[in-house]
């Protein structure tokens, strides 16, 4: 006994008839718009190399820590939905896998993941009964089939899904050849990277050592100098802008920025390659890059991400066993006054710098994040980010910033994921929390209807379009055609 | 000029018509639920001796925090209230303390303590006009009349209020004699004990010393000596069991928890019996016990409750002349992230272990209880307490809570209250505002109808009854019959 | 081609149809009621010399922090806009000032700004279209026409407002002459000022030099002893009462207290004199300071007000070039709980005190401030303040403390605003905020019509009047009459 799969054409929107009336008017304007994604982790090889996917479980479940994260907190094993531990994917029946998140997809109800998971399977695999127990096996044959075929071919859903820029996250130690090989193909999607470093400037990462390895290999510079160092960041840096980067990301453990002397600099890089550094001259040292990295933004234009707040890795047995990005990174009280002011005391008037700031304590939306970019010239907000990327946390993002930093001092959606199929998912429940919250503003007699239709397209295209700086020229050196 | 007492059929529920009837649909079929109460503080011997109450102000003001501490912060003096101090009950004349209660009854307005008057006034006992200056003669005399009745004896409201489950609060000092009477009485309503050691865990507390010799003389242990003392929680746990407790509870000043090996804590034990200790000693030691009792839990199977957050006896003129728990108890800002790792590093991926956290910090349900709640198996979040169990509270609670960890990792409502006739008021409102809701996700397509009317139920049954493992057979030595 | 302005008689208002008429009613019964401004920053030359304002830009723009530090986030130059550095007023054209504000209006869109700046042109000035590029140079030419005529002279305007009461805010080191004027005038307007001891209490401050000197100057006093420091503060709170001050105000970076002996008291002093003085030390005056004036509160009755939590001069080189209160004042997370303690311990229990709490963490709401101010008789909650004066902002304060503290223990709404044209329109956010709320809570059943009706006009002049002891007899010296 199966149950129908209707997406309602309203959800999302105020349930207020006349507010709802007005959100459906401003949300039909930017239903269709093209999808700009700049912050993301959706692998480069999809479309360079343009491969069929797999299959359901391995698409859909086993790399999306939204959904395997609520059934480990009940109980499930990870084994069991076939996410990878440290010996790599573990034994595993890919359609039992399907069939346990069918079982259990009452866990998901209110949450962004059902919204989500709804929206793929009706919208982008055509379902019209839902998933459950009952139609777990019609699920997955079904699911496997379309991915077998060449209308879901990555590039095929890119164009199907009207993306107009996707961004990608590399780090300094990876290489850009998927990115080369999609610029080389003729292909006209444009999927750029972004430069990522964490793995060369936290020494408390794992993979710093070999990062930094590579790093040196890389470039060809003396990595394990202080001028050597940053003189690779300066290489890689233009080797990303030419492979069409336009932005840094930066996932520390805080916000905090250093502003020290080159020569303390130096003395700190050497005790962080010693094997006497401690937690602090490592946090030190993430807080001085953080400013290297603005410097070296003024000089190359590239737009700031920092991304502060989450303690990785927090459930200390799934790490032993599984390793990092198991769904058990917990959100961290996050200062950004006293982190920033170092930073923003050495370019915090500038208008070379563009930084956007994310957050994932929501304490700090009105009291620090908000006033802080709603003064400086160099600072944005970006949206409500992770655990925050959800219709309740979009709604609060907007109602404890917008008084105080205005609409124009945001930049739009970021979807942040590696889930490729949710990514218009994902694009719709931004634009259509949106509009209900400026549709709110207008029934509220606080908006006018025309002011609320202009900030409808800036909140979709408009204002992300300009804080990456996608319509700039691109750099003199590189080889990328701008897209539509 | 009295007015009349009218209570609304569709308080609480959401003013919009849409969402309003969605609502009234959920809460039809939840309204008349049994109750099930887990947590709370009523007096277990008001259940094995059956006795009336004696008079209004003293059943339903001295006791009842919430109303005397809105009364003493407008100037009002705790002894015209009748609330005890140091030496007992003050001189005063219970009917002008009620009288009191009426003439500033408008201080409750926008309370939850104005929607829990107004449900007793009017359901338990009747009324249909309200209480103010004009009829707070009327009142006094027409309660305590009929809390002289039969009808009003402590099981006979009981029963009427169609209460399944009521958890009493005891530590391992005090006697369960209560308890042992009521499941001799032949009486067939579950009362149980639940097992709260602060005090002989706490040496910050004023009871401590006196505590630990009643520990002591009931175990027949040598608590003084660190095994000694484990095994005295141990007997006295057993005992609970036996008495039909299926919970601990932990009311520290944080959430901290420790992980020290066997030595480090029998020294720090002994410095705890010293008169050395310091108040990080103090604090070590009660994070090290919370471990430990986790490690018993895993043992018995007793369900762990943790609510941190709570700076006791603020106000220090008012403790010296009163002590504590009176009204004067404000909440901390409460870290859960750092604070649970040592006992999460330990038992964080057990199934056997239960661990339902609380807070007075809302900063903290979609920043950090939410995230650990929705990926530890061994954690569940307790409903909004205290201060926050409240409309506004609870609503707050679902809106930061459910996208991140579900409903599903939520345990239903806990009433937390010593105020026996309020009871069923409170789990009332839970329940509208539940209600509302999830009609406010139906109403907005965010979830399907039938759903909601599944999660209303579990909400007021379901999720409480398997948290608490109330109908887990009982152990083996356990005389306690399970009730219906 | 301009755009009409019209006011929306229900603006903000809720949008649901029953909440709304429930509201529109509320709102009906206040909307006229006469202004009672306890807290502000308005010049009192204004009101004793009675000169009308130069123009447009001067007036509106250039002293308002809200309007400049948007205008400058977007990277706008402050001086273009004539706001003032550390050399007076740039060289700048009003009329492009103007201008720059008039394309830019966009940026405001959803911000109180956009609220007060259409409440002040429609109905202070009668514009009928709307401020945009096109209509910039007929807005700045009919401003000024208008604040030249004797209709918007300071007296005539504040008639016109219906204000009955208006504090301002002057230093132990500012002369009262101006008040001292307005008092012998015979003009019946009630101007008031409020006693802000900053400058002589915080060594951090720049002007604590000067201000000491001026503060020795003006009382005859040995400032710089410890006994003479306290009896000048003594000498001028009773001259700011005679010039009709009723309270006090204090911004200090924390809400900590201390309460020191008299000889550490006064050995702190000697080092905050010296040139020794660490933060520390700083901070620890200060917070002896609160309670020092707590203590002279108790004796002559003023009302203190403690505006905490702002990191002062966050833009190290805007402050460099510009000086303080150039919009780049941050807030911080603040504690209440443990640094209010020591002041707590002493008067606590006090009823002669009476203590008006702000903040700019919206955080400290549910957990600190409204648990405070529900128990603690002398603790009143001041209005959401400053980043937080807005509709949002209201909404979230009301929701947050209302459960716990109630209504009756906040104290109206206070514009803290030297804006003087824009106090109705602050006025009237609040009053339409409020009685949303509240119609809200009617129509949730949560209250009935008429408590909502008496709480309105409450909520607008009942409770400001009784906390800021507006209505009480002056003090004997006190040469000022009672305004009506």
């Amino acid at each position: 006994m199966s149950r129908p799969l209707k997406l309602d054409p309203d959800r999302l929107l105020p349930a207020e008839e006349r507010t709802r009336s007005i959100a459906r008017e401003l949300y039909r304007e930017v239903a269709g718009l093209p999808i700009v994604s700049p912050h993301g982790h959706t692998d480069p090889t999809w479309f360079s190399t343009n491969e069929n996917w797999s299959n359901a479980a391995e698409l859909l479940l086993a790399p999306d820590h939204y959904l395997y994260r609520m059934l480990y907190s009940q109980g499930i094993a990870l084994a069991d939905l076939g996410v990878p531990d440290k010996n790599g994917v573990p034994a595993h029946d890919p359609r039992k896998a399907w069939r346990i998140l069918a079982e259990n997809i009452h866990l998901f109800r209110g949450t962004p993941s059902s919204m989500w998971l709804s929206h793929v399977f009706g919208e982008v695999f055509g379902f019209d009964v839902a998933l459950d127990a009952s139609t777990a096996d019609l699920y997955y044959d079904r699911i496997n089939e379309q991915l077998a075929s060449d209308a879901f071919k990555p590039r095929a859903l890119f164009e199907r899904f009207n993306i107009d820029f996707l961004a990608t996250t590399e780090g300094p130690q990876d290489d850009l050849s998927p990115h080369h090989a999609i610029q080389a193909s003729g292909w006209n999607g444009r999927v750029v990277t972004t430069y990522r470093p964490d793995a060369v400037i936290d020494v408390e990462h794992e993979q710093f050592g070999d990062a930094m390895r590579v790093f040196a290999e890389k470039t060809g510079e003396d990595v394990y100098s202080w001028d050597g160092y940053l003189a690779a960041h300066r290489k890689r840096r233009a080797e990303f802008r030419a492979a069409g980067a336009t932005a840094t990301d930066h996932g520390h453990v805080t916000a905090r920025t250093a502003n020290l002397t080159h020569d303390e600099a130096e003395r700190l890089f050497r005790t962080i390659l010693s094997d006497r550094w401690t937690p602090q001259d490592a946090e030190l040292f993430r807080a001085q890059m953080l400013t290297e990295m603005a410097a070296m933004s003024v000089e190359d234009g590239m737009v700031m991400q920092i991304h502060p707040g989450s303690f990785r890795n927090h459930n200390g047995g799934l790490f032993a066993s599984h390793g990092r990005d198991k769904g058990a990174d917990i959100p961290l009280r996050t200062d950004y006054v006293a982190a920033l002011k170092p930073l923003l005391d050495r370019f915090g008037t500038s208008t070379e710098l563009s930084v956007i700031l994310f957050t994932l304590d929501e304490s700090s939306y009105s009291r620090e994040l908000a006033p802080l970019a709603g003064h400086y010239p160099c600072l944005k907000l970006g949206p409500s980010w992770w655990f925050h990327d959800s219709p309740e946390g979009m709604r609060r993002f907007r109602e404890m910033t917008t008084e105080t930093a205005g609409f124009y001092n945001t930049v739009g959606f970021n979807d942040d994921t590696r889930a490729f199929l949710s990514i218009p998912a994902r694009h719709d429940v931004a634009r259509r929390i949106d509009c209900g919250f400026l549709a709110r503003l207008v029934a509220e007699g606080r908006m006018l209807d025309w002011e609320a239709a202009e900030l409808a397209y800036d909140l979709t295209n408009g204002l992300v379009r300009k804080a990456y700086k996608l319509d700039q020229p691109a750099p003199a050196p590189a080889p990328v055609a701008a897209a539509a």
